[in-house]
């Protein structure tokens, strides 16, 4: 089990919080995603680890910015 | 042909003007919606004005608040 956190920007309200957290749920592997608005800290928990890169296309295709 | 407009407040974000957008689509006569997000300005146009109560009722419904 991995545990990977980051933290994203863009996100104004809790409809940003579910488009990241729907694009982040759908990378293979994936079991949880958390996403706390006021900290922009986004959690990703998968059985192998996800990856930057990956987190990041996911993080931009729901149209925010991986900051970290 | 009726054209009311109003302030909404609470909007972050382009999902909130879709919501916004789509609460008050669905009120009875309305043929067209325009929401600015940037000024929080809604104008409702429709058949016959729809008044300040549907309209208030329907951005609510929506998860925002009608200033005026």
């Amino acid at each position: 089990m991995s545990t990977e956190t980051y933290e994203v920007g863009g996100m104004t309200c809790g409809h940003c919080v579910s488009s990241v957290t729907e694009e982040v749920s759908e990378l293979p592997g994936v079991s949880d995603v958390q996403v706390d608005l006021a900290t922009g800290r986004l959690t990703v928990t998968a059985a192998e680890p996800v990856g930057t890169d990956r987190v990041r296309a996911a993080v931009e295709e729901a149209g925010y910015t991986l900051l970290g």
